[in-house]
């Protein structure tokens, strides 16, 4: 059976992740909430009284009986199957590592626009948010996106790939960081680039891979919007 | 060989969910920068240019050969060894994704006190701290420990544990988070406990393992203090 995605529709956001590793080697899935009755479905996983292992949020995969809620968690579960991992489990300890940090810094780049409650608007938290963005645009990027560098530049295989020496989940999942940081700071992005020239190397490759330039040419790909984890507000990315 | 734990000396931070799954079992583990020269040895791995697994933060383990950051990967790497996870591999996955839900509630913990940048002094951000933090404790809370609360009261076994039927780590970083939470929150979580009793129940049975309870009692255990994760600030709490 396919597997099943369930994740907010009419966004990105944490099910791009997924969404990414699925299409970047052409495993069948279906994006249940984008498809008739696919929100209520949704709905009656996340609060079903029967359901033993209930996600906290999505997004969440359906593979057969079990039901895996968390991006790494979904990912380092379809990460075998779909040929995405190194064949060693030091490399597979490693890839799931690099995808947690990668989760990190989403968390921090959604930050960015709430700094004070998810619960809020963004127009509530204007002030608190441009002092967040300054530090995150300063300080974080440079930070987290410097690691990935280092991550590339150590890589006893090359610098193709951030673990072992082809395609990893880590890889479509840093394309998708890169992208993101992108939509939100363009001028930042573009002042900062010089200092990672593998990682811009990297999403160049993933761009590349054919199930991924045809996803990003297709309607299944939602633009960014000011509704996702990456947000663009010009007042923040000066 | 022993396990090797990095961590920052002088306090509990994100390095005690690992200290606790070593302590509940008696497992041999050294505490690296909490011994001479530690934190040296710490700095190189961290800095060290031949390094190919680079750890992006403390805490960190060495097992081996293996240099392993991220709690979560830590403690899915060392459940097995140390019978801290159920047998199948469904309950296994089911451990890790507790385990990635309690590092997310760490993360707001954290950022109740820093909301705007790590890098600057909760001095610096008690305006946005004391904003954040409302909405961390009337909100946050009840939706973390309220799902808590859920996942004991469906575990088909009971509601002992939080993943089968037997101590797993998800159940000692569930402890940790609650007594985090009570150390910097005490009004807050006294008002609130009536909503999630098998939490509660939880805690105190993981608080009852010999390993933990001679642990609890022992000059290892650092005092929970204003530079770790769970910080109290009583206008924080009122």
């Amino acid at each position: 059976m396919a597997y099943e995605l369930f994740y907010w529709p009419g966004l990105q956001g944490r099910g791009e992740f997924v969404r990414l590793a699925f299409e970047a080697v052409g495993a069948a899935y279906t994006d249940v909430a984008r498809t008739p009755g696919g929100e209520e479905r949704m709905a009656a996983l996340l609060d079903g009284p029967d359901q033993t292992t209930p996600p906290f949020a999505p997004p969440f995969l359906r593979d057969g009986d079990l039901v895996i809620a968390q991006v790494a968690a979904i990912l380092q579960h379809v990460g075998p199957a779909l040929g995405l991992v190194p064949d060693d489990a030091a490399g597979r300890i490693w890839t799931h590592q690099i995808q947690l940090t990668i989760a990190d810094a989403v968390a921090e780049a959604h930050d960015t626009h709430h700094p004070i409650a998810s619960s809020l608007y963004y127009e509530d938290q204007t002030a608190e948010a441009a002092r967040r963005t300054r530090h995150f645009r300063e300080e974080r990027i440079p930070k987290f996106l410097g690691w990935f560098e280092t991550v590339l530049a150590r890589n006893p295989t090359g610098p193709a790939h951030l673990a072992g020496d082809r395609l990893t989940y880590a890889d479509t999942s840093l394309f998708q960081l890169v992208e993101g940081l992108r939509y939100a700071f363009p001028n930042t992005m573009r002042r900062g680039e010089g200092a990672w020239p593998r990682v811009t190397a990297l999403r160049d490759r993933v761009a590349a891979v054919p199930g991924i330039a045809a996803y990003l040419r297709s309607e299944r790909r939602i633009p960014f919007n000011e509704y996702g984890i990456f947000r663009h507000y010009p007042e923040l990315d000066p």
